[in-house]
């Protein structure tokens, strides 16, 4: 066994040798350490910045983009921000316990209860607010969590867990019941990967590379979150105002988040009126078209950059101020691309028809489909799920915003007094 | 490509192409599908069985066991029993559709449907009757199904397939909706495990190899199913004559199935009491025992087959008339041994002590959790669940039997007037 190995399975071990300890803990004991937790980051506030103000010189070093030490950069706001969602969370209804029970003809008992999932697995890159977010979610649903971050994050990630082992600590809980992963190597990752009997599941949230080496490599149950290749669809009876106003949001208000649209359909009938129009209002977006939809924006006098779309323009997340454009004769051929090319994660129709509302929403086969609405809102938070540890692709299990209910599974418990069959 | 992957591409290209179609249909229209099924397998009994005795005089050169055979078997009276439970299933309800609708304070209005899973993939062996179970599990749910069975059934599963595919033409459903792989190759099998983008979920059904290849080699979505390491607990507490009456049935009524106990577990202040009057009522039932239990059984006098246990029994899946025993010394070094060894199906303990049953039920990590009662209720339909496509240890999707809803996933729909984030 390699070191790396050595060190995961160590920590993986004692996660899951917490884990019933966890699972043991009232949701009001649970809720005390979140607001502990609370307490303990804001006072250590000066601690966190510090470590924190060492990673970013390590990266400024290492020339990470902008965009990189924004997303890794922790500051008291930043930080004050964190803790109150840690708050937030504490105030949420806890999915465990409770369910369904039946008694069946032969007086068994059965009851469908809610319980932990067990030990989670967490890998992503270097965003030091996942440490804190993930940890908490999985905390308040009884799960016992390790933490494989990003290594640029290494110095804030070992400060945040601090505050989170100095808090299950304060609360008699189980310290191990959060364990970091401080070898960063890749190996490290591949042996959270492979944890079979101590992980019971593995969350990666981080860009398409994290996201395919976790689905080729693991051996432990996975969810995958992520990928969003999402779609505007704008019918021949679309609001043209609304069209523009829905293209503008989901494209540029966060273009690198995965609920930002990637690709623009527009029926062929509409297109004259409705493309000048929208490429007007997305002057910053490189447009890259199919050449019906070229010709149209061209003669517009489009002042941005304009070129024609590869085939490989259909599949790709740019996470960037692109859009393919792509016009289409029906409802039914907007659908079929999207069921082609879609990740399966957002999709929207902006339509007047009824007919086409309908078609759209039962026949597009993603995780959630719209009709008149931004793509953007595909987030736990305004869905009003409370709190979000991803959002996934996947059918099974969860689909879609994943909440607190994502980090239970259930139990069958059957009392009886001595049936036999 | 080789022949047999294209040959299994082609069907589920097929089914998946069906499967916005199946989806379509209403409730009523998938009921009068599948009573109509149920007539035309009763008109069609003497073709069905003309194709089974083809399957059965081939299994006899080849030598089957007696055990294999009566598996293989259809008679009339065992179609008409399939086709009653075809009827039983037009009669549950459906979870498609429904779900929960919650309005945002910005006025979008978020529907959480319940939709089919798409198509889903069946391996299973040469059981002619899970041919049907499945299809109509599947169908029932809107989902359509590629099934790959065991090549001793090949014949009887061509013929039962031919009734389904009548009867979803008969009710103007698409006949893709059931496809059969009649390719019963290593090759087929592995090539549907990898059909990526076609299937949506796998669901395995037979012995441990099956299940072991599949969980290796799948690169589309799995739901386990089977293994059962089950145990049965004898608390120091516990009732002696419905410990016996329990073992005896959990071993007993039908040993080769995945609810059966391997591993009996006896507290050792009961030990002396107890295992002279189970072994006494197990006399065909062969015993494998740690030195403690040995002696104890030895002296009582037990007529049939005792030998000492190797540490590799207690993670062994008999699925035969041999029964694992050890003696401990608390509550705790059971659960402890469970939690190490079972394959988290069904595990059971026998007491009348309050504090030793909750600590039990909450602290096994098993699908279902018995106080005393049989392991052997664990089972759709013993659970009130209507019907059963299998019965899964994973923790993600479904937990212990899997009824209707296990085939179907949610899917948002939100609904918006122009709302952009």
């Amino acid at each position: 066994m390699t070191d790396s190995r050595a060190h995961v399975l160590e920590l993986c071990a004692k996660a899951k040798a917490a884990s019933p300890l966890l699972a043991k803990a009232s949701g009001a004991q649970l809720n005390r350490f979140l607001l502990d937790l609370a307490e303990i980051l804001r006072e250590s506030a000066d601690t966190i910045t510090a470590a924190n103000a060492e990673d970013i010189s390590f990266a400024k070093a290492n020339d990470l983009s902008e965009h990189m030490l924004d997303r890794l950069m922790l500051n008291k706001a930043r930080l004050d921000a964190i803790a109150d969602s840690v708050v937030d969370v504490a105030k949420l209804p806890s999915p465990i316990g409770g369910g369904e029970v039946f008694t069946r003809p032969n007086g068994l008992i059965i009851r469908r209860t809610r319980v932990p999932l067990g030990t989670v697995g967490m890998i992503y890159e270097a965003r030091p607010n996942v440490t804190v977010d993930a940890a908490v979610l999985c905390l308040k649903t009884g799960n016992t969590v390790v933490l494989r971050g990003g290594k640029e994050a290494i110095n804030s990630n070992r400060a945040l867990v601090d505050c989170i082992r100095s808090s299950l600590a304060k609360n008699s809980l189980p310290e191990d019941a959060c364990c970091l992963i401080t070898d960063t190597s890749r190996a490290s990752s591949t042996a959270l990967m492979t944890m079979r009997g101590y992980i019971d599941v593995l969350i990666p949230r981080g860009g398409k590379g994290l996201i395919s080496s976790v689905v080729e490599n693991a051996t432990v149950p996975v969810i995958e979150t992520g990928a969003g290749v999402c779609h505007l669809y704008v019918d021949k009876t679309a609001d043209t105002d609304m069209a523009v106003k829905l293209a503008v949001n989901a494209k540029t208000s966060r273009p690198a988040v995965c609920n930002a649209i990637e690709t623009l359909l527009v029926h062929r009938e509409i297109a004259a009126k409705a493309l000048p129009a929208i490429s007007a209002a997305l002057p910053e977006v490189e447009l890259r078209c199919d050449d019906f939809c070229h010709d149209i924006i061209k003669k517009s006098g489009f002042a941005g950059k304009l070129i024609h779309a590869a085939d490989t323009d259909w599949d790709e997340e740019y996470d960037d101020l692109i859009l393919a454009v792509k016009a289409v004769d029906s409802t039914g051929e907007a659908i079929e691309h999207i069921n082609t090319h879609s990740t399966r994660h957002s999709d929207c129709i902006v339509t007047s028809d009824i007919a086409a509302a309908n078609a759209f929403r039962s026949e597009v086969d993603s995780a959630c489909v719209y009709v008149n609405a931004s793509t953007r809102f595909t987030d736990g938070g305004e869905f009003g799920l409370g709190a979000e540890i991803g959002i996934t692709t996947q059918k099974l299990h969860a689909r879609g915003p994943m909440g607190l209910d994502a980090l239970t599974t259930v139990k069958y418990l059957i009392d009886g007094d001595g049936q036999i069959r």
